[in-house]
């Protein structure tokens, strides 16, 4: 059995360093989910836990991998008290799907878990599950659950989507297969997404498909807390560094460069491919996709380089 | 295609009925849910969406059903800022537990969201965890993906779990088969849960497994709201009425009747099973789980009937 027992993971749960008293802002979210996700027991079916976009399991078909995603839209933080409820509702599932295409996978069925206000109208959440079906219908996802709870008069409102997927072995791409001299890209535009992109963006499904079924990129993700913190995370989890021109990378109208790093919420895609195929997709691309520009941003390079030193994009706390 | 285009999907949502401007509290948990849920549409694959305890997906393997499940806790209302984390991470996940239960399931990948303040300490989230795999680590469930948000400085914290799990598919156990004149048991005692039971339940997960690989009940839930609230749920679905006697409910230590049916959280199996089988159920239980009562309260009657008139449980809103 692969399982750790209870006790061997109390070790782990309990080590000096995690039953720490910093503060979670102190460390951050991906040093917290490092520390906690990588030591819990998978079951031999886990092709990858906690860490990538999202979590892969071995199907019963041979052929095929399950996709497993959760995420969270929190009022006050993600959405408005004022952001129309459609939108709401379109953003939550989307940001789920985006995380699917980054996985070159299909979505399957969807669940909501809905935290509202006692005080809530009816209509405020059927329009939020207009906006569920409007971000589903496209890719025939069933929302196949629903709960909702009370967070109290005074609570914070939040919508969470649990999400699975599928995908063909052999076009799954991971983040951490990234190879040092592999080219770097980006799809569509980055920056100022609080103009109203980040309610109303498409996610890259029929991309990211496309791409993995011709390239075969090494690794892939999709941009959500701005490139300034996804870039390094991809080319960490590959063993890789990056050296990238800012002055390549594609804005958004009116963007600044720092803004296009760093604003995050572009659900685009980057992925890294193998330099002597770059020529072959760019012209691919666009013939295939002539409305959404794909952009070579710079490279994966050897592990312990940087360059430039990327700092800023969201903080999640 | 049995996928709806968005356009009639739309006119579901936006019936008038349905766009009231009545607030959630006025109409329900229950009534809300069916006026979303059943308007959405759903893929070939789904044999069950929202209105049983999980839903319930064709598998590739065709003796198996895929199971699945959302469910969150949230501060000040399922859990209190002074309950220790470690018990509100066993809660969390045990509840969706409860539920693949429910449908004779076996648990297997759950993904957690936390929501929290960024005032949180990084010992509280580890303590948290720890919770969450004693509850997993009993059925070896894989916690395969972990997400963490900010619910802001003075937001309310939550943990909503989503969890897979499968059946053989000639075990699975709805809540709407039920047939008039079959006899209704519950495991356990009921009521006073929150003295502490609904922090410490375990799952009926063996017991649910046992049951219907034995005795194939035609109906099976698990009771989160009070049998008061879940009773007439069971019922209906079965398109049954019900006639139990109240004081045959199996009381915990302290509770009186009401309580026993109105407190919710108790978390044990209530399911309808062929009179002709519960003498030799009986039997077989006393043997296998001398430890757990079984308790025969009454029967499924026809359809419009009910006695006695069950009201209160847990409201949502």
């Amino acid at each position: 059995m692969l399982y750790l027992t209870g006790s061997i993971l109390a070790l782990f749960l309990f080590h000096p360093m995690a039953n720490s008293s910093k503060k979670i802002k102190e460390i951050g979210e991906d040093a917290l989910i490092n520390r906690i996700t990588k030591s819990l027991p998978l079951g031999k079916d886990v092709v990858a836990g906690a860490g990538d976009d999202c979590a892969v399991i071995k199907s019963n078909d041979p052929q095929l991998y399950v996709l497993l995603k959760i995420d969270c839209v929190i009022e006050g933080i993600h959405y408005m008290k004022s952001t129309p409820p459609s939108a709401v509702g379109y953003k939550a599932l989307s940001r789920a799907i985006s995380d699917i295409a980054a996985m070159g996978g299909t979505p399957k069925h969807a669940m909501i878990s809905l935290s509202l206000r006692p005080e809530c109208n009816v209509s405020y959440v059927t329009s939020l599950y207009h906006g569920l079906s409007k971000a589903s219908s496209p890719y025939n996802i069933s929302i196949v659950g629903g709960e909702t709870a009370s967070c109290g008069k005074s609570g914070t409102p939040s919508v969470t989507v649990s999400l699975t997927g599928d995908v063909r072995r052999d076009r799954c791409c991971f983040r951490s297969n990234g190879k040092s001299g592999h080219s770097l890209f980006v799809t569509g535009k980055l920056g100022k997404s609080l103009n109203g992109h980040h309610l109303r963006f498409t996610p890259r499904i029929e991309e990211a498909q496309w791409i993995t079924r011709k390239f075969k990129p090494s690794a892939m993700m999709d941009l959500s807390d701005g490139i300034a913190s996804d870039l390094p995370r991809l080319a960490e989890s590959s063993n890789c560094g990056y050296s990238i021109d800012t002055n390549k990378i594609p804005r958004s109208r009116g963007a600044s460069i720092q803004e296009a790093l760093c604003d995050g919420e572009d659900y685009e895609l980057l992925f890294a491919i193998s330099s002597k195929n770059c020529k072959k997709l760019e012209v691919a691309w666009r013939k295939k996709f002539p409305n959404l520009t794909l952009t070579r941003i710079g490279k994966l390079s050897p592990e312990g380089t940087a360059d430039p030193d990327l700092k800023g994009g969201w903080q999640h706390f």
